[in-house]
């Protein structure tokens, strides 16, 4: 962490921790911060002090008056030292310190304030669990890895700012008490004193209002948004998170692109990673074929890779029936995987099993052979053409689905990243970003078989896929995009409806009459009667971004004050109960299922 | 407002609306925007074509083939225009408008949507209730002036966030779904579906946040942040309020001074106005005497004096027994108030008996001459006294208040505004900060009559009055200031408590035992354990200091989308009932009462 400015003198310190060198040879300074570590040697004591800047030297020799208070000043103890910049010996300089060139000789120390000893030492090997972090969270944030993700939000927070002020975006504050709408995800709500019964619920995202500002006219609209959820959490959800959220009047689906990809350049460019851009773009439907997942980790070139018809002849009864039944033979190869045992095999034929498929075959190519349990069930010209296709080298090995598109897909995408996970390949480049355009816009839902919105209820269909509404909605496609960064689904967003026809036509396919569109959507379709114009944006998940630009799996490590899984904040103990007077002032009894 | 960036270029546009000008000339342009007025002018029509940065004026005359729809083209329609910037011919040009050099000869005018009539018309001046105007908040914020707030209020949230960054504060995001802790009014709260009967609550603000970050090390910290209280809802109050929320560690009050009067010198210049630093400061108890009232409006130099030594001999039993009685005569001018008729001050004086005091006493100078109703109880040294201790000139009035000070105080405040209401003396400056400082740290509640804080329970009591603490609680001194801007409470601030002794004294006094202090505020006096630094800093309201900047005396005016005084958005008919499923997942019932 480098000190940008200069001038964090205050009451109590004339300096940080992080700023002194050689220059400052001989002054009289005062520092403030922590007692890090404590060494004696010889009878010396050395105090290396903390802040957040940085670590400085204290020197305290066994004649000095303040030799009693160092010796005194425990670990983490907040201390006060007033002494003379001093340069280190030559030999006792540390060049791996920005300070390590001097050290302070102290003629004053003040313990601002004692510490009892920590229930965890501060060092990221102390193996210290979770949940002992999160109870004493202050002290976590201590560690300077920590630290480092907390300034590095912050910081990039500004960079994503000044990148949009840059370009005339707006950033308007949408409101947190708002209304329950159906958006997918349970809502967190919260009741109202004055309208007995009657609750406001905390928004799953600013969609609503942000199309509403375009509607009034305010061209460019962003927001680092808090957003809420009431799921059940994992690793990489929290019910509260943050969204760099964004909307723009008169575009399309390219002009939202160019503006994220600028972004991510900005972003990146802070880190010092140069990233090139227009990123590139797939179709969903291809990249369901190529990854089986919506979400592909580019930086693997590895890819999967339709062979219906070199085996559309084919003598093995799972391959004909299939292909006969309108089902597909779909191939991934796995470079060096021909040393898979036998036990490896069954494991991935169970990982695909679990997905859904009947079975997985697969094929080692070894000392220019292969080697398969059904290999004798496949011709010469069929494993040729395999060959080929897949580009299979000593040593490699194949494996095959035989099923319906849509179950072979995720099978083999599943497949695909134990793959990687197992052969561990050289990432092509360090972060692989990739548009997934044109889902489709409705999908049947699994419970009720209705139809429903595959991502967000106000995408627009592709142009001229309008038609299909009436004839084939299940195969519209829609202006509905993703922002993938290293197989992690960082944004969602899309070119959306603003026509109030089109709206409701498409409520209407999800089952919604006038009335209920009225009720559940009335604010966003009104003012569609009013002149909207046509408008576009995304969410990007700026707790994923910076989890992943930090290097952790875990976003509880780039929020201050995280939940548990659980939903809990083990510091402040949240959630709590309430006393009877604030449940009767809202109007509420606690039921005991 | 002025296009910064040239380059809004989109799929659907060439330029924005306000960019134009002669050096485009000849050029053909594609804008998109709303059909702000229409005007036939000999058959020619004349489109005002509208979008956030401006208004460009498109031609159609009655041989053009867009003709018709230009003629069908109603009030607010979204159209798409391309055309040749031509220059107005000289005496048609525009010089009040940016634009006003050119317009665009259209060649193509589409509708990409259109418009119902408007509900109400789109200016300032038709009259148009707030109701009506939250109602259809879509369109109220198409209003310039309103477009403007909105733009305003973002582009300082900028300045305010790159001047703290410059000081090296790091923005970082508290919880929103926290613990419900005591801290004067009333929560919102959530209910957990996880825990049944445990609820979240939304934060008053993150006090007790941003105090732990800095016990983590944060060493200074900032964040633009929303803040919930469930409070009778007045003009300057919300349910969600967005606050510049700041701390700073190893400061003393006169650190956080110069932080905040730099971030409003940062702010003010970039509205073009100069403000001066640092800011006039004033004790608590020196602003009560002279202006009655804890945030005075500075703007204006009318000053409360005090008479008692005027008055000690006299034969007015009114005065005399107040003053035998530990009481205090207290007098303010009123310049040219001598107009003020008898109907006038008995007004006058019924406002100060609606605050408590038991009269008025009032003397009109006129013609050399004082007359009043009481002047017979008062000799020639006391008027003189009077004359020259208040400056008093033809023409002049004076008001006296004998009171116990509690009481005179506040009445002469209230009649000091209303002076200055009554004859809008010049003001001496258009914007007038002041620090006040050193509240007491306690008063006594008037309901339970214990000892509670007066601002802030983890403010520090000023340093040498720690003493008092045990001897003389209600005369403590504390460190907590507030900024006032033109007589409005802009910020509050303090130097908090870092010692855990010293704070569990306080609360102590307040009536917590040790279990109470662990069980509401545990989180914070168990970071007070392991080395909390000293720390201060301060919370500005951010829609009272935009809503000053914009002149605007609602903040509802400077928020996208405000809640009513009744705590409803009338656009989207928050808050709302929940359905059963809802309520019973949420282990929750609804009771009658």
């Amino acid at each position: 962490m480098t000190t940008t400015n200069p001038s964090k003198a205050t009451a109590l310190r004339t300096h940080t921790c992080g700023e002194l060198n050689a220059s400052h040879a001989g002054q009289t300074v005062t520092l403030a911060g922590w007692n890090d570590v404590k060494r004696n040697h010889g009878g010396v004591l050395f105090i290396n002090l903390r802040d957040l800047y940085g670590v400085t030297q204290v020197v305290a020799g066994p004649e000095s008056p303040v030799f009693k208070t160092a010796e005194e000043a425990k670990s983490e103890y907040v201390l006060r030292v007033t002494g003379k910049v001093t340069l280190r010996p030559g030999t006792n300089a540390n060049k791996n310190m920005p300070t390590g060139e001097i050290e302070i000789e102290a003629s004053e120390i003040t313990v601002l304030n004692p510490s009892q000893p920590l229930p965890f030492e501060l060092s990221e090997h102390a193996g210290v669990s979770e949940e002992t972090r999160l109870k004493y969270r202050f002290l976590d944030l201590r560690m300077p890895r920590m630290a480092r993700n907390m300034v590095l939000r912050s910081r990039l927070s500004q960079v994503v700012r000044n990148y949009l002020y840059g370009l005339d975006f707006n950033e308007v504050e949408t409101p947190l008490l708002t209304r329950s709408t159906p958006e997918g995800a349970r809502d967190f709500v919260v009741p109202s004193r004055n309208k007995a019964g009657e609750f406001y619920a905390l928004p799953q995202s600013p969609q609503q209002f942000k199309q509403v500002l375009m509607m009034s006219g305010m061209d460019r609209y962003f927001q680092l948004a808090r957003n809420f959820r009431d799921e059940e959490l994992r690793s990489d959800r929290q019910p509260e998170h943050t969204q760099i959220d964004m909307e723009m009047s008169f575009v399309n689906e390219q002009d939202v692109a160019r503006v994220v990809e600028g972004l991510m350049k900005a972003v990146f460019a802070h880190i010092g990673d140069e990233i090139s851009a227009p990123f590139p773009e797939l179709e969903y439907s291809d990249v369901m074929l190529k990854y089986g997942i919506d979400k592909p980790d580019l930086r693997y070139a590895l890819e999967i890779k339709d062979c219906s018809e070199i085996f559309k002849t084919s003598g093995f009864k799972v391959f004909s029936e299939t292909l006969a039944g309108g089902g597909v033979v779909r191939a991934i190869k796995g470079e060096k995987a021909a040393a898979f045992s036998r036990g490896d095999m069954d494991k991935l034929t169970d990982l695909v099993k679990s997905r859904g498929a009947k079975g997985l075959v697969w094929l080692r190519f070894k000392e220019g052979k292969w080697e398969s349990p059904t290999l004798k069930f496949m011709t010469e010209p069929e494993l040729s053409g395999l060959k080929t296709l897949l580009d299979v080298n000593e040593g490699d090995a194949v494996f095959l689905a035989a099923d319906k598109p849509e179950v072979a897909a995720p099978c083999l995408g599943a497949l695909r990243l134990e793959l990687i996970a197992r052969l561990k390949p050289a990432p092509a480049k360090k972060w692989a970003f990739l548009w997934v355009r044109h889902f489709p816009l409705l999908e049947k839902d699994a419970e009720s078989g209705a139809w429903t919105f595959t991502h967000n209820p106000f995408t627009a269909p592709l142009p001229g896929e309008e038609g299909k509404l009436d004839t084939d909605p299940g195969n519209v496609l829609s202006c509905q995009y993703d922002l993938v960064l290293n197989g992690v689904e960082l944004g969602s967003g899309s070119v959306r409806n603003h026509s109030r026809p089109m709206q409701e036509k498409i409520f209407g396919l999800m089952g919604y009459d006038k009335e209920q569109v009225q009720r559940r959507f009335g604010m966003i379709v009104n003012a569609m009667d009013f002149g909207a114009p046509p408008h576009g944006g995304i969410g990007i998940g700026y707790d994923r971004l910076i989890g992943i630009i930090c290097g952790t799996d875990s976003i509880r490590d780039v929020i201050a004050f995280p939940k548990t899984t659980s939903g809990s904040c083990l510091m402040s103990e949240a959630p709590s109960i309430l006393d009877e007077k604030q449940l009767k002032e809202l109007h509420l009894k606690i039921t005991e299922d």
